[in-house]
């Protein structure tokens, strides 16, 4: 037995998030990537992955591995894998790891991107992978409110209702906030993030560019660990997972 | 009568070109928008466009004009064909132009961008907006080949075999080549382009990335001007035209 790590790279427009939704009939990228094991190997082979994502949500760079007695060699997996999926999901690479790497639980950290549209007019290219936002955004004021939020604080004001994390406390490396011509793009590295953790930073962020809260009232909204007092969560579509961190001897 | 400017952008995936086709079920981009304008202004009414754009081909800035007797403000009309048309066509733009402009015979030149990826692996992000090509390419050997194609020349060793135009004669202001990570963007400017002129040329420089032409070779091409002897035709979905240039009393 072997245990082989990829790198997806999709487009979740037409997806219902990551994970199997056991008894639904709605698509998801792990029923769709274990298909195509299965049709792979002839065995029924579950996966596991980094982390859930939200209906909607891409990935340039999401982190899974699966154990197989499959004789397909490391690096073979990924272009087998490209000829049985869908266009919209590739396989970005593949790579023997040891059997204890486990897609979660050796995960370091997390980089997810968000982009943000920010003109007036609606974009039909970016219609699915980028947030409308079509009042001009204050980016200094954004920066200036991420900095109380760097750090290892207890994210409660940020998580969904429905997160089931054993805890609300995350180490946020660095939130970079770039501006490229009509785009706004937030970068966001932590240890870890709760259930909705950056749609609802991007949503608040958002609320103090429009000049709707101030740094102040992020700071407050973070301390209260009160939900209902954060601002609203950023649509999915506008988020990207770019890559999941591990130990140097799990990397590929 | 008015006559309306529009600046339209597009994801060209599920379109056959901008053009209508007498007596073709085939979705255009014309006919969508057409169909638009019937709707808001209960008249069928006729739009004059840029140039045709290949099936699958997409814009970021092309431009179309149309004239109406309805009163809608000429600032209004984006917003209301918005409402109208399918997400993948947006109207950025819209105004009142002198009554003789016409968005081909006004303009001064137009600029196109291809999307090149370059690396190993496909994208699912990208598969409809840029040209795939696995192996790396030699930017510095292509910026090279660029410098006998600016100017004005005959391009007809460039041109489709059933391009209609009357002289292959053209002038490219420029072509500059950027690499960006893993994406190689090829930029091009002239005063006109021939049918399949830029997806041509952008074929035989990726050859010449390749190492399979040198540059002399493109000269040997250009001067032949025998379409048999040059490059490949790059695909569609790489080719986004980014702006229709006019002179300045026309520009919103």
């Amino acid at each position: 037995m072997r245990n082989i790590k990829i790198i997806l790279e999709y487009d979740g427009t037409n997806y219902h998030g990551w994970q199997s939704q056991a008894g639904s009939k709605r698509r998801t990228i792990q029923d769709t990537l274990e298909n195509a094991l299965l049709a792979l190997t002839g065995v029924q082979t579950k996966s596991f992955s980094s982390g859930r994502t939200d209906a909607g949500v891409h990935a340039m760079g999401h982190a899974a591995n699966f154990k197989t007695d499959s004789r397909i060699p490391s690096e073979a997996w990924a272009p087998a894998l490209n000829h049985l999926l869908p266009e919209d999901i590739r396989v970005l690479s593949s790579v023997e790891v040891p059997m204890d790497f486990h897609s979660r639980y050796s995960a370091l950290g997390k980089v997810y991107k968000y982009v943000i549209l920010n003109r007036r007019s609606p974009s039909a290219l970016y219609r699915h992978h980028a947030w409308h936002v079509n009042v001009s955004l204050n980016t200094a004021a954004m920066r200036r409110a991420v900095a109380c939020l760097v750090g290892k604080h207890d994210f409660s004001a940020f998580r969904a209702s429905g997160c089931g994390a054993k805890t609300p406390v995350r180490t946020i490396k660095s939130i970079i906030i770039r501006k490229k011509v009509d785009f706004i793009e937030l970068r966001f590295e932590a240890d870890a993030f709760l259930q909705y953790m950056v749609r609802n930073l991007t949503g608040t962020l958002v609320e103090v560019g429009l000049g709707r809260f101030s740094s102040d009232d992020v700071n407050r909204m973070l301390e209260s660990r009160d939900r209902t007092l954060s601002g609203r969560t950023a649509p999915a579509h506008g988020l990207h997972l770019e890559k999941v961190l591990y130990p140097d001897i799990f990397i590929n």
